[in-house]
């Protein structure tokens, strides 16, 4: 089962696309997709989901992985970041991918063993989950924490 | 100029296009989209994005004009509207139609020329200001009223 997670941001929309390969779980893809400042919001919105639209086309995952938003934001980051997230589950849905959804907790629990695991530590632990030979950034990171999680979980609802 | 008015919302997302011929704006479609209870949000999106889409390539317009999202929802229905939101800007940006963005003070005061309008009083001036035969939906209306307030005021800034 091949997985694609993705962590939209307001700022920053990363993603991972991992694979269970017998016992192990490997990472197939990476990568993190910036908003640019002085970049039209319209403009950015279309990148954003036609880089997703690459990924899943490059990748072609069984399933898609998000978490919830987190709601104690400031509320003008979480409409940005609900624009985004938007065009990220249109991108899995105009695919066919099913989406699954995870609380942040159920995330940290699923990768870190515990839900209030810091930003570092879960950068620390996709690294050692996949082998990797270097840590990867934040954005990259949450993304994969949240497909490895569905890879663990195989939530059944979709969105 | 032609303009299509979209007013994105966590239940129904209304649309109006509308046409400057001569002195008078003249309305060319109107429609709203429901999103129906039990349907996967994922699905509804991908809807709203087809449909509107579809609406950009019938009408052809110049120009697409929405509304600032109201700060004075419940935060629940706030990110759900982003999310519809977000998809409509796509739509938008996806066939090249520049997005320009009015408050809803601005919107009202174009249309019923004070900005603590009711619902129904801008439903009536809608009526009124196209010459139809009867008064059309509320989401409709609002679509259209974004529209209107586009044609008259024609800003340059896009979002």
């Amino acid at each position: 089962m091949r997985t694609l997670g993705i962590d939209p941001g307001s700022r920053v929309t990363g993603y991972g696309v991992v694979q269970q390969a017998g016992g192990r779980i490997v990472r197939v893809d990476h990568g993190e997709i910036r908003i640019k400042s002085g970049e039209p919001f319209t403009r950015c919105l279309l990148r954003i989901f036609d880089e997703l639209t690459e990924v899943i086309e490059r990748a072609r995952p069984d399933a898609v992985a998000l978490e919830d938003i987190f709601y104690g934001k400031n509320v003008k980051s979480l409409i940005k970041q609900g624009h985004v997230r938007g065009v990220a589950l249109l991108a899995a849905s105009r695919s066919g991918v099913p989406v699954h959804e995870y609380t942040p907790l159920e995330v940290k629990k699923a990768v870190v063993g515990y839900g209030q695991a810091e930003k570092q530590q879960v950068q620390m632990m996709i690294r050692v989950i996949l082998q990797l030979p270097e840590t990867l950034p934040p954005d990259a990171s949450d993304a994969l924490a949240v497909a490895i999680c569905h890879t663990n979980t195989r939530k059944d609802a979709v969105l």
